[in-house]
């Protein structure tokens, strides 16, 4: 918590960065996707829309935030296995997904994603980075373990776990059991397949 | 081809549902979902409306069935191996996903289900059940040569696999290449650990 008379600038800024997120994902379980306009957001956040501009460049950038980076607010996982690693990084997606600002979300953030080519183009190379590069961390060390192969496709392996999470509880709504990220770490970690 | 003067009811009946199905596709490639609907379907197979309701309950219905059932149009694989058999099976859900009429219904589709949950109770047992049967044919040949386990979760291991291509070419829209399906497979099939 900064004192009354700490300088201005990046605490102050931080603290509005972070109440535009709580607002956004709380306007969304809400009211909705349709109803969280950036004039809606700066307003419960207590901030003008130009702090909210300032940040991010439209609404689906400013809601895909908000919902889904909280598995990068947790550290890699490291818990020694591949199997282990893949079902913490599953279960930070589960509880993404099932959270009930990106559930609200989902339909309205996919409409404006398709309806928007260039910013379908930045889905990979900017919203997916940061999972990328976490999974990356996760694969090196399992390479060095002698678990997984060096070659893997990282990009379809994201977009396979990303993928099975999405279509089972975002899209299907199934409910998220607490044995789902682990029986999802077993199909893709060690394959159907029988060994 | 029915002669002038066969009894009339299936074969024509089966002429109209064909050419209401081939009537959206074009449609959703052409025009969009949201121009889409049961009239200008209606108009383009030259049948009435009243056809299209006898058949179809609604527009996401019609237009589920028009674009995600090619997949079933094809005998269930048997290639004599699983990852043959995945690779099949994988290989006809890329080609669905990347049609035209499919990647352009996509978004419309999405949201209309996640605004109706009656229609979104209905995804697993009515739209994905045909697709599930024929894993599950798949899968019982595969634990029959001890290729699989027979405790598997079909229902998981069918959203791992729709949702890897769901997000990887229907909303990353990703190239779908050649080695695509295979990858897949691998990645289903095998797993990712080493062995």
């Amino acid at each position: 918590m900064a004192a009354p008379d700490a300088p201005r600038g990046r605490p102050r800024d931080s603290r509005a960065h972070q109440a535009i997120l709580t607002a956004t994902a709380e306007l969304l379980a809400e009211a909705g996707y349709a109803a969280t306009s950036i004039g809606a957001v700066a307003a419960r956040a207590g901030v003008g829309k130009d702090t909210v501009y300032r940040r991010w460049s439209g609404k689906a950038e400013l809601v895909y935030e908000a919902v889904f980076t909280q598995t990068e607010a947790v550290p890699v996982p490291d818990t020694g296995t591949l199997r282990g690693d893949l079902t913490v990084l599953l279960d930070a997606l589960v509880r993404e997904f099932t959270a009930p600002g990106a559930a609200a979300a989902l339909p309205g953030l996919l409409a404006d994603f398709a309806a928007r080519p260039e910013l379908r183009a930045r889905i990979r190379s900017q919203f997916l980075a940061p999972a990328k590069s976490r999974l990356v961390e996760l694969f090196e060390r399992a390479v060095q373990r002698g678990e997984a192969d060096p070659d893997l496709p990282v990009d379809l392996v994201l977009d396979t776990l990303a993928g099975a999470v999405f279509f089972h509880t975002g899209l299907l709504g199934e409910p998220a059991g607490p044995q789902l990220a682990a029986q999802l770490a077993a199909i893709v970690g060690r394959g159907i397949e029988a060994r």
